[in-house]
Formats: C-alpha cells, structure tokens, sequence
C-alpha cells in the first residue's frame, strides 16, 4: 500500500473547497479567488480523481448564456487536460439573498418555483459533463424560530420539489441519483432533515426513493454529536450511501470543515475502516468518490491550501493502510472473538424457529442463568485499546 | 379554560418518574421507594389520568409468580379504585447487569432470546392491563467504542427483536402498538437509533411498520441539539407520533429529566401549540396521552416528589392557553400573514402543472425578479416576539 | 412599571447590530449598509440611551483622516441631535485579513504592533466621545490546532497588550476602564480566554487589573454549555462586571446573536432578576448600561431590523416586569424561605470561632444527625415552577 | 524510550477508578467490590506509582473508629508491601444524601460545618499518608434552577471553607496544597467553578491562594466544548497546576470517563506533549503524578478492569514516543519556523520601548504595509499535518 494518492482512490474535491476565499462571519475574503482551471489541474498533480462543483461555483451567478458557455467550455477543456471527471454536482440554493428563507421550503411560493428551475438548469449540465450523483444540501430550509415555519407543510413542499426533480431525470434519461445531505444547523437556526437518520426517513416518502439516497459529511453529524461511524453504517444499512463528505469538526460547534482527520481521528479511523473493508469478504462497503467537503484555514495562503488538500488524501491513506494492519493482526481477530463482535451476526432465533418455539425453549428463560451472563466481561476496552494501537502505527 | 388537570387532559406519568428513589452516578438514593399503590392514589388526586410501568416498576425482578400476581392484582386494585388507565407499558431491558450490552442487539445471542422472553412476558401484562401502546427504548442497544459492535448485524437484530414481537402481538390479537424510543447517548456512548430521524427511517424496514411508531422525548432530542417541535412535526408527518414523553432539559448535557418546561420553555410552548391546536382547523395533532418522564430531583423529598408531579400538569396547561390566546390574537393573524406562514401549504406546482410547464413558465426564471424576491421581508422576528409575549402572559 | 423604554433604562446598541448587512457563512448580504447616523435618529425614536462602535463601524477601514475627520463630525451631530452617548467603543481586529491569526496574539511581532496601534487611535476617540469602557473581544486570538499557537506565550503577550493599553489611558488622564469579553469558538477554532472564568484569572495577572474587567455576553457563554447568571454572578462577585451584552441564544451551536429573550427565556428572566434587583435590599446589582449585542436575523428586512431592535428593549422590561412580581410575592418569599436560599449568607463559622472550635463542637460532627439532615427536602422544585409562573404572567 | 511503565513515570490511579462497581443512572452494579489491598497489589505490578483515594473508598461511610483503623493500618501494610506511594487524598462530599445541595455550599450551615469537619478529618489521613496534594471536587456545589441558590453568598461560603481548610493545614505542619477540580454539570444540572477558568479566579479570592491551585480533568473541561491544553496551558501560565486528571471524553455529553486517549486522541497527543516537553528546554512542564481518573467501562468484568488500567499508561507512553519523536524531526522544527510558532516569545514592544515610542514608529503604523501581512499564509494546516502524521507512527 502506499500513501500517494491515485485515480484509484477516487478522491475529489468540491471548486469551493480550496477555492474558498476564506470569508467567514466576523472577517473578508483573505485569498482571491481561483480560477476553476487551475484548481483542475492542480488537484490532478496531486492524485485527485475529481471535481464536483455548484453552478456558482462554476459560472458566476446571473451570468449571460454567452458567457455560461464560455465557463463551461474552458472547465471541459481543463478537465480533457486532466483527466479528472465529474462524479457530483449541486445547486447553490444559499447564497443569493433571494434564498434566505430556502428554497424548495421558502415559504414564498415563487422562490420555490425559482429554485426548482435553477436546480433544472444545473442538473442539465451535470448530466452532460457525466455526473452520477446530484447532491441537495438544503441549508436555508429551516428556521430560527419556531412558529415561523410549518414543517408539516415545509416537508410536503421538500417532497414536491424532490419528486419533481426525480421525474425529471427520469423522462430526460439522465443516469443521475440523487443524495440528500443533513446538517443541524448554521446557517439556519435549525435545519430540516437535520441528521441522516430524519433525511433516510423522508425519503422513504418520496415517489422515487429508489434514485434518493445520502450524501452524510462527517461534521455535520458531529455537530449534533452523533457517531459518524454508526451514521454511515445505518445509511449502508438502508442501502443509501450514495455519496459521502469527508472532513474533520472538533466537537459541536460551528462547522469547521477540517482536512479530514484532523477532528475525531478515532472516529476517522474506524470510518475508513467500514468504507474500505467493511464490505462482503472485507471489500469496501462503499465504492463511490471520497469526496473532500472541506475548507482550507482562513489563516492560509494558497500554499497551505495546497498542503491541505494534499493532506487529506493522505491522511485518508494512512488511516487505510493502519485499518488493513489491524483487520490483519491475529490478536485483533482473537479480541474481536473474545468481544462476541460477530456474535449479532447470527440471528436470535434459528432457522425456522417460531416466538412459539422460544416461548417452549426453557433455556431462554425458565432455566436461563442470568447472574452468569451477567457476570461475562464484554472485553471491549482491549478492543478498542488494540484498534488505537494501529492508529498509533504502534503494532 | 383552567389550570386544574383533569382525565380530559390525558396527563400520565411513569411509576418510576414519581417512585424515583434518586440515586445517580455520584450519589445514593435519597429517597424511600414508593408503593405502585400509593403512587396511583396520589396521582389520581392531582389529576391525573393514567399511568404506565416498565416491568420491572411493578413487579421487583426476580420475583417468583405467586409474589407477582400478588403486585399486579394489588395494582389492578389501585386502578379500579382511583379509575387511573394504562395506556402504555414497557420493558426494563437496562438496569440488570446481563444487558450491559444490551437486549435486541447483544452481542451474545442467548441475552438477545431472554430479552425477547422478558417483552413478550410483559406485553401480555400490558394487554391484560389495557396497555394501547408499548414503548421500546433501547438504551443500552449502543457502545462506547466504534470497533466493538457491527451496527449493521445490530440493526438486522433490531428489526428481527420488533419483527417477532409484532407478530406476536397480531397473533395474540392483543389491540397494542409499539412506540420506540430514541436517545443519543447515556447511559451508552452512543446508542442505535439516536433521533427521531433514525428510528423513523428504521421503522421504515419493518415487517409491521404500519404498527411501529414514536415515543419522542422532550431532552432526548435536546440531548443532540435538535428542535423538539421539528423532530414532533417530522413525525407527525410521517404519521408516527404514537406516543410522547415531556420533560425538561437545560441543554447538551447529561439526561435531565427536569419538569416540562423546566427547560427550553420556548419550544415548550410550540410545543403544546403544536400538539394541542395543531391539527386540522385547529384541532389537536395528537391525541393520545401526555406522559411525563421526568424525575423529581435529587434535592426534593415526598413534598417535592408531589408538587413537581403537579407543576408538570400546572405547567402544560399554562402552555395551553397561552397558545390558545397566540392563536387567537388578531394581530398574530396578521403577523402570520406577513410572514408568509401559510405559504408553504400552497403547492409549488399548481394542479396538473408539469416540470414542463414550469419549464415553460418564464416568469418563474427568465423574467422573474430575483432582486425584489431577495429584497421581502420575512417578518419572523416580529412573530416570533408576539409569540413570547403571549408565552409570558403580556397580552 | 412600564414596557416603553425610556433613558433611565440605559439601552444602548452596537452601529454594528442594526447595522448588520445580514452576510454569514454560506449568504451575501442582505440588506444595504446602514448610516450610522440613520441608525442613531431610529433607535433615540425606539427609546434607547445610547450607542457604541467598532472602529471600523463608523469610518470605513481604510479612511485617510479628511474622510475619517468627517464621519466623526456627522456623527457627533447626530449624538447631539438625539440625546444619544456613547458609553463603550471598541477595536475591529477581526475583519482584515492582516488579523487573521489575532491582534494582540499574532505570531507576527509586526501585526501585533499594528493592532496596539490601532486601539490606540480609537481610544482617543472613545475618550473624545465621553467612552468610559472600552471593550476587547479577542475573536481572532486562537487557534484551530494545538500545535500551531504557544498559549503560554500569546497569553504574555495578552498580557503585555493590555498592560500597554492600560498605562495610555491612565497617562492619557481619560476615564475608561477596559472590558474584555470572553467567548468559547468562532471564528477561530479555540479562542483564549473562552469563559467569563479564564477571563476572570487572567486579569489578575495584570498590571492595572482594577481598571480591567469584563463583557460578558449571553450567548458567547451559553456556546459552552455554560449558565450565564452564574456566570454574571461571579463576575459581580469578583467586581468585575463592568458591561454586559445582552441577546439570545438557542443552546451549543454557532454563534446566533438573536434578540434578548429569544433564547432560554428562563435564564434571561433570572438575569434580569440579578441585574435589577440583585443588589443591596433589591437594588440594580449592575448600573451600566444594558447592552444588546445582537444581529437582526438575515430573512429581515429594514422593518424587521427595527422590530428586532425594539424587541430586544421590550422583552428586557417585561422581564424586569415580572421579576418585580415575583420578589413582592408572599408566596415566593415563603418558598425562599423553605428553600433555605438565604441559608448561605450567614458565615459557616460564628463571628469570632475557629476550626479548632469547630473540633470541638460535637453538634457538628460526632453528634450530627446526618440522617435527618439528608431527608430533609429542599423544595427547589417549587420554587422554581413559582418563578416560571410568573414569567408566564401566571401569578 | 519504552512503553512498560515504570515508578518513574508517575502513574497513579484512584481507588475508585479500577474499584468502580459500575452502577450507573440506569443500571445497577456489574462488578463486585474490590479491596484496596488488591488494588495496591494489582496496579503495583502494572507499573503504577501511587493511590489516592477518597475517604469513603477507603474506610465504608459511618465505619466506627476501631473499623476505621483496622483498614488504615491493612491499607499501608499493602503500601508497604508494595511500594506505592500516596501523593494525593480528596473527600467524598457527594455521595451521601445529607450532601445533596453540596457540601461547603450547601444552603444549610450544619451541613456546611459537618462538610468541614469531614474534610479535616480526612486531611489528617491524608498527610499522616505522606499526600502533598488534596484535591476537592465540588461536584455537588451547584442548582439545577436559577433561583434556587445565591450564587455570589454561596461562593464566599466556598472561600470561608477553602480558606478555613489552608489555615487548618497551615497550622497542623502539613506539606499539603490543595488542588481544585472544576466541572461544569453532572450530577448537578450546573456546577459552581465550572470550568479551569473560573477556579483560577476563585482562587485568587483566597487568604492563602499560593497554596491553591487545581486539579483540571480531560474530560470535565471537554464537556464544555473547551480545548484542553488551552486550559491546561492557562493554568500553567498562572503557575496553578498541582495536579491532573487523564482520562478520555468523546465530546459534549454525560462524564464519560473512558480511558486516557480513548476520547479527542489529537488533543491528548498535545497534552502529553506539553507535560512531558513543554518546561524550559524541552523539560517536562508539570512534574506532579499523571493520575488516571477514568471508570472501566460497565460492560467489563475484572480482565477488562486491569486490561483498561494498563491501557492507560501504555496509551501515554506511546503519546510520549511520538511527541519525542514529533519534536526532534527537522521537518516539524521547519514547519514551526514557517509557522512562525515562536513569535509570540518575543515581546511586542522592544525592552525599554514604551507607548510613546510605538506611536513614533511610523513603521507600525502609518507605513505598515496591511496588505502585505494579511498575505501571509499561517502554514498551520501544514504544521497540524506534521503532528498528526507523527501521531499516527507515520513518520
């Protein structure tokens, strides 16, 4: 194994990750902005597999067609150049101030409409530049109050709006799914679909749930302070990690959009771990891009913006290379065993048994010797020593 | 309207909110236990209209049959004496040592069959008893370590554990819904189905989910940071409030258990509204019981106990009229008006409008005004003052 | 009483609250610039005592002296037209680039002298203005990872900042006391001083730690977990609150800055409480002036920036409403008394004994009845639902 | 180096670590109790260096004092016997109901007085066992209502008592320092001296505060969001570390406890660090005991109990390593460099400059080129890499 990235990986990179210009609530921009080209072939040099981008990322809001295409044209052109592809693209539904109330959820009716043809427009271009997912991350949809909003109502709308999109990649024939991305809060009081769990159900409601899946990022679960980890395997569970958004968040607070490990790097750790090899007969769970959603400091200049792009791929490498280590350690399989890790493997009634059965099974109850399975030890601290211990590069 | 509790406002409490004895991870108990009995009559008294028990509440573990008849007729007794109901009841599958790692999600096998046998012996209890609705909370169904427990082969265990139970309960005929119950964490580091959002999307995987729903508590989603009106909404919508517990929590911190209102008395008065006038055309949105989880703190004694037994009810209803005011206050009609609430109950589309015709439409994209869209005001924190303002009893 | 404010109150804004374009992390601005002296007519009609000011508010960052010259004088004019004072400025060294590691703590020597420098010149003109606080909220002195700051040696250099600034005023003859205002994130990862506590010990260490205290804000606390009337408690116990900010915030996430009140309503309740009537027999515990630093949410429009604005001023002062009510109550001093609340003003040792009389007291000890002593109750519960009716208005 | 822990190492634990019965607030014991002989003998041959204790884990509450001596006397026998040293005692002033509203604080004075009484007598064990440290954690000193407790008269009962308490030590001859332990709620639902900070300006308060200084722990200070080596920086910088508490804390919520490293691993690699290298030259800058304050974790029986005391010390010596190894590594020293890390070292103003002389250099001010600095990159993320790669044994 070795830590220089490749094509391979599946890295990519947001344009508005290390093209942030580090503007943030109490402070200006400290970088200028990049030029998409560049970044194209700048992440390429670095072993980066691809780029995702919303459409003002890519052409300036309220450019004219003229200058739309020029954009798109000279992007294709760097992304020839490159190699790199297009596995992901979004609809910037946040920035302009038309959107502060949302926009599948506005409660202004035609700013809905608005934003279903602004979403239309992008996901033409997706299609063509020959994305597979199309992320809905719905940050202005919510509130900071909490009569101002009729949720109920708010969700049919979150409905509609996906619904029609869906049909409509559908009758164009584009092959494009669609991963919903949670988030509690910031910049909306609260957020709608806040966690994986509230998005995972709502889609469950909708006409095409088939082609809606999640797009989860590691901070804004741990904004919420859920387990990223049991996250992610609950959205495998349900068959809907279309897409994922690797970062790092240090506890909840604001977003921080770290390199990636550079918060909970326990948590980091056994993520790769279930993306890599937690899959059938130890492949990956999850074959998608690794999807860098984060921002480089404000503190940096364009060398530190390079450096962190480069460290998350590698970051992400090394903790691949120590979760190998420790799937393949004979002690980590003796402690797992003594854990009873795969022990929920098996069912709780056997083949064919009936509750009739396991009401007529003695041994379950009547005769169970509940102070001696009470008084088995769980061994998860050695476990979960052992698995630091790899993280340490320390076995 | 009045503050004075009556059955009418289906106010029910826990045996162990009352009959908590007050011990805590730093303390021993600093109260006596309560008889079930004693419990009834009192709360009748105050004006209550129910109450429920986890097994273990009502019969002491471990008891032998004749001791555990002897307690439920006991409390059959106290039942018919102070015309309390039992709307729902639940299993203890947390406080023995032989779930310390669980019931429906051990890791060993044979704990995961005599938590099934201990549901299955209650929920004939909770029948013969009246019981519509059995909670299921799961918090010791989680770990402290991210290698220690496949969430995945938990979750197939999960759903097998309210499978089987749900088909014993439709083979019994017993008329009993079951409500999870979800926490993100303690007494587990993080346990499975940890919001609102997660249980839903698990629910969604059943073979009976159309009798699997909520029981949604106040500071358990507070515990994550999440809006407890949203997380009630969103359940609402998906038609799963089957079930819910008020309390009171002081923010991201260990489980509370204050009073109902105690808390975020804000979003305790949303709320009620929500609950109490937000069905159709202002009718309730849920009808089923009130129930209190809460514990009477540690610092109180009997006195204590009673009067904050009391002080939820007092509390709730408080709430109540003062959302009945809110509501009937025609400048909050106003206030509503100009911030659009009702906006979003308005579909995007119009009836029969196709993406096509939206696509058709300029004026929702080519010609529309983002400008002067951008430039509206919501008027939310105008709402959101009248609001407080009725909260606090000022208009 | 009333609820319209009036001078005697001492309401003052921040130019930078109503004045706020409504930009964040992910959205433009919103609205247009505010001039300051539009701003200071509006908020004189809405009955506010006074304003203050970043120096970058009032004369763009940038000006030369002609233009800066001028911004004073059409404000000045607009102070004298309205009655308006300014009893607080303070330095923006958090908006340029050049301070995006820190003002007085940036690794850079050359930075740090900047930064002095520009505090200086304002100080001037907080003088000029009849300022008697001078604020420093040191956003940007921080970190987002461990490694890159030594804390020690910023904490010198904190140290030496104020200090300087300390020995220019008292040379200068002008009479300003500083106020240095904590807070835990954002925008840098981890700020110094992050609690009203770590700003506390920190001014002990200085020179003229007599003229330095704090500014504690609402939310900047509550964004770690923290209660902020205990808070403002051992801030006035220490002597040290010597300004305060007041707004509203909805439990641990990014900063909110939403209107006084729109937050946790019970912990405002019980600070206006300590402020108003916490001093010597009911008396204000703090005199200055009550200072709303908020932000006008970003979906408002102009109305809605005065609405808010007015909001803030009428929340306060229905707070203070009940707070009154709930001290004149029998029934609340019965509660008190029961509480046993004023059980902690009297000395644990008599006047005049020693330990050694306490050794020899065997009441205390040998004698105790620790039992009795454990039962009793302290009837918090009650006393509490009493002070939550009367926010409500219930009483 | 090596990762077998010696005496020289410093390692201590409680008696109530490793003899934690694992009762928690919703389950009941899962493991016997442990004798503290079989502790001494059991740590011992794990490479520790010392116990502490409280004085109910030592002798059970109420023992007679016949009882009392008999497990004083079998306590040093297994001191003796195995080498281990007691350099710190505290007081249980929690456990018991009589202290249900805090010992010192408590609102009734004979509690207060019986609390003193508890803590003298303990303190004389304490010294008669050679402890030059006496820790106290207020964990019951605090309200869960706002209204409930006088928090400034509470506070000068918290000074009477530590004041009376050094006075006492002072004139007994003892060579004891008492160390306060903050902790911001749990099991009170706020907790007076919440955090590092505010202890340090508590105890500036003191008659003796040179004898006073505290005892921060990893996880208490994290369950208030805040970044532990700040805080431990901070009370260095005062000269107010006289002892620690390691342990792990997977973010904002209950007390977790888990071992040291198994929480914010990135943050516990900088806090070994900074104790072991962080003094003059690279000396370690704290010299007191590492005391591991954790609890085995409830699902253990006694292999995981000692395999998680082990796990403790091999985790800091591995933290040890690596820091080693992180500091002497030329690429960091240059990263620091480029960091420009130690530029905080040097004072703002020159020896002998004053304020006026910083006002006459125009190179601060009038000729600084703003712009210029604020392009300087920080090369923080770069330097944060650094770290982290040596953290994982990858460089």
């Amino acid at each position: 194994m070795t830590t220089q990235p490749t094509k391979a990986d599946k890295f990519t990179f947001g344009l508005w990750t290390v093209g942030w210009q580090a503007r943030d609530p109490f402070g200006a921009a400290t970088r200028a902005a990049l030029d998409p080209v560049e970044i194209a072939h700048k992440l390429a040099e670095l072993g980066a597999y691809g780029l995702t981008f919303h459409d003002d990322d890519l052409i300036p809001f309220g450019s004219d067609d003229a200058t739309r295409d020029g954009h798109i044209a000279r992007f294709r052109k760097a992304l020839d150049e490159t190699g790199l592809v297009v596995p992901m693209a979004t609809t910037n539904l946040f920035e302009q101030p038309v959107f502060k109330d949302g926009g599948f959820t506005n409660n202004d009716r035609d700013i809905r409409r608005y934003a279903l043809r602004k979403v239309m427009r992008n996901i033409d271009l997706a299609a063509e530049l020959g994305a597979e997912t199309y992320v809905m991350w719905g940050g202005r949809e919510g509130s900071e109050y909490d009569g101002v909003k009729d949720v109920r109502a708010a969700l049919d709308r979150y409905r509609e709006g996906v619904d029609t999109l869906a049909q409509y990649v559908i009758d164009r024939g584009y092959g494009i799914r669609f991963a919903l991305e949670p988030k509690p809060n910031e910049p909306r009081g609260d957020i709608l679909l806040p966690t994986v769990g509230h998005a995972l159900a709502f889609i469950e409601s909708l006409d095409h749930s088939e082609m809606v899946g999640l797009n989860p990022e590691v901070g804004h679960e741990q904004m919420a302070g859920l387990n990223f980890v049991h996250g992610i395997a609950q959205a495998l569970w349900h068959g809907k990690l279309f897409h994922i958004d690797l970062n790092g968040q240090r506890g909840i607070k604001y977003d921080q959009d770290l390199v990636f490990g550079h918060g909970d790097l326990i948590n980091a750790f056994f993520l790769v771990d279930l993306l890599e090899f937690g899959g059938v007969d130890g492949a990956r769970a999850y074959d998608g891009p690794r999807h860098f959603d984060y921002k480089p400091s404000r503190t940096e200049n364009f060398d530190g913006v390079w450096a962190s792009a480069a460290a998350n791929m590698r970051t992400y490498l090394l903790l691949k290379e120590r979760a190998a280590a420790y799937r393949a350690d004979p002690e980590v399989a003796e402690a797992l065993a003594a854990a009873r890790v795969a022990g929920t493997r098996e069912s709780t009634l056997a083949e064919g048994e009936t509750y009739q059965d396991l009401l007529n099974d003695r041994s379950s109850f009547e005769d169970f010797d509940i102070d001696a399975a009470g008084a088995r030890g769980s061994h998860f601290v050695r476990l979960n020593q052992l698995g630091i211990e790899h993280l340490l590069g320390a076995r």
